[in-house]
């Protein structure tokens, strides 16, 4: 049993699976990739999604939950569209979800419950269906190995860069492969950015420990970009298992922690590509809380910081304003004697037990110049930690968010 | 007994106080008032504070709140400060707090327990105590009542207009007077922004009273300009009430509810001015959810869109992104149907029962360039209401911010 190692790759570097996208005009952009699909040759592909845990969910996400329960745990095809969230649509949406699912299905010979959607892009306008239905066969038709990189690219939305990312480890001389792609943005509360992800393995993992693992891995990785529980609308991680391997993940033997730590270093390498691209953003910022009560107060601090608007654009500026983090940290919630507090930005010593450790002004600015950069924050209280990943605010944001919808 | 009049005025407005300010150097820019004294000359002066609940609240705050509760509720004088917050600044920071306590003390002949301090401005920097002490003799040179309408200019950091409201009331042939001065600014998380607010009255209150009164104002005015309970390191709200119009208000009669509505119209007048010059903001934005399925629920989602960066910026773009609104709801905690949620710009309907309201572009835009305008929701599923006031996020919020300490 070997460790993971990072390889070039798509969503169909494992075997057996086969993906494609095409321009469908729902993206007002003229031949802009924005609707593809995913698809699993193997009729025994398990399943594992973690969905929002918003209210006012969008249709394809009531959907693909409600389907992966009825198929248990079983999927072997995705349609997923940017440019329109099919959310705060109404009945109409669930209508435009179900034909997708059907029509799919039907075009692809698999069981209804076993074909799952997803959306991004604007909330509240109605996702005109033909734009998808009249793509299906065309998507069909391209379904391919080399065609499966661009879905990388047909589900941005304000993102920049495609992300994607592959994953390779041998056990017992057999090969394992784990692939995703995902799509962010919109990083200042990243709880309403809609986070899509998208995850293929030709390991062979029963239905109800992938759910498990995945819902671990997610909580290391997607929920720690600066986000709380608190979910988009549309925010959907979706996994397909095939066993092309011959590699089975059991429970009770090793397989299952490797499994975990090769499904985690996926997604928290994804999710450090979505914090490093928020929208405007220039910085990746990890906030590192230690020496806490315990690990809930070290989160509970590192998402204070992470999420206050006035930390962030401090380090957009390379201000080295350590006031604002300890501020933050004081009304989190959490207990703590704020005069053992030290902060650095990566190893230089910005305030050591709560008044400022005479820094070297230029220092302080090298550090924060930097793309990527950690504060770290040791309260000298206990033994908790935690970490979070968020980006810098910057004014694109605000060009980017004053007029999103037209 | 009448109701409360907006008067022109100023801190002395209400018969026997004084104030002064004057430029100490603490701000960088030459002759920046930033120094600031209110006097009572009634021997027999009551005060009431509320004050931040950060763990790291600054040394000023620590102080006044100790001192208030060793006089029991009187105090003749408040010296407050701008451009230095004195907060995360350790036992430097106490004891230079506690010298301008006893050298104004001193100077005035007032208890050194009845004397208050408040500061505002950068954190973590230490205070230079001699710039404050040997401003003392000038600014108790020129207390005055004309001096005193310089005050709300001093206390400001980036503010870009100084707040201050005066009311009038007769009760029984006599005339009553309120006056306050605040700054806040700062605005995407209020919580962060230092609130400082000073209260003048010639109204006899009780110690006991005027504290209960105070926070009843506060709290449905400072605390709902979308802030949390959670405050800044040195938020403040100091009132004293020296009797000279020899109208006492007492408890069990209508004095206290005629008094109490005045506290509140004038903690709500300058509520709404920090809120209308939040940093950068364009816009002053109330949020008024009604149909909940109660007053907490309502909060928790008025406080939610208040605070939703998304729903901030597309204000500021006159984008009619009511789906954003939506959404903030939807992971506010708050328990609702989606489907039943009307979302209203002013008077126009944006969102009927969830969906759509095909309202006119022309139209939503246009009331949405109003410098004032309500975000209103009705959620069809209760009697809870709750309102609270915000602004725009733009792109001056990033610049005032980006390179505040320096």
């Amino acid at each position: 049993m070997s460790g993971w190692e990072p390889v070039e790759g798509s969503l169909a570097t494992p075997r057996g699976f086969r993906a494609a996208s095409v321009a469908s005009g729902i993206k007002k952009t003229t031949g802009a990739l924005d609707l593809a699909l995913i698809f699993s040759e193997a009729p025994q592909t398990t399943a594992a999604g973690v969905f929002t845990t918003n209210l006012a969910a969008a249709a394809p996400v009531h959907l693909s939950r409600s389907n992966l329960q009825e198929s248990r745990g079983r999927a072997r095809a995705v349609v997923v569209n940017s440019g329109n969230a099919n959310a705060c649509t109404g009945a109409g949406g669930r209508r435009v979800a179900e034909r997708t699912v059907s029509a799919a299905a039907t075009l692809l010979e698999v069981p209804r419950e076993q074909t799952l959607v997803a959306s991004t892009g604007v909330i509240g306008v109605p996702l005109e269906p033909e734009l998808i239905l009249s793509q299906l066969p065309a998507l069909k038709e391209k379904l391919s190995v080399e065609n499966a990189s661009s879905v990388a690219q047909a589900i941005m939305t304000t993102d920049t860069t495609p992300k994607s990312y592959a994953l390779r480890s041998s056990i017992n001389g057999e090969t394992v492969h784990l692939a995703g792609v995902a799509k962010g943005s919109g990083m200042i509360h990243p709880r309403l950015a809609t986070l899509l992800c998208f995850i293929t393995t030709d390991a062979l993992v029963g239905p109800r420990m992938f759910h498990y693992v995945l819902r671990a891995a997610v909580e290391v990785s997607f929920n720690r970009i600066s986000v709380d529980g608190d979910t988009s609308t549309n925010d959907s991680v979706i996994a397909m298992a095939n066993g092309a391997s011959g590699v089975a993940v059991r429970p009770g033997n090793q397989s299952r922690a490797w499994f975990l730590a090769g499904l985690t270093q996926l997604c928290q390498a994804l999710a450090r590509m979505i914090a490093r691209d928020g929208e405007g953003a220039k910085k990746l910022v990890t906030v590192d809380v230690r020496g806490a009560k315990s690990d809930a107060d070290a989160e509970r601090i590192a998402r204070a910081i992470a999420n206050s608007p006035l930390v962030k654009t401090a380090v957009a500026g390379s201000d080295p304003n350590w006031g604002r983090i300890l501020c933050a940290a004081g009304y989190s919630g959490a207990r703590f004697n704020p005069e053992k507090v030290d902060i650095l930005v990566n190893e230089l010593f910005l305030c050591r037990k709560g008044v400022d450790a005479r820094f070297d002004e230029a220092s302080a600015r090298r550090e924060l110049d930097q793309k990527e950069l950690t504060l770290r924050m040791d309260l000298h209280a206990g033994r908790g930690s935690s970490r979070i990943w968020t980006c810098d605010l910057t004014h694109d944001y605000i060009t980017i968010n004053a007029s999103y919808r037209t």
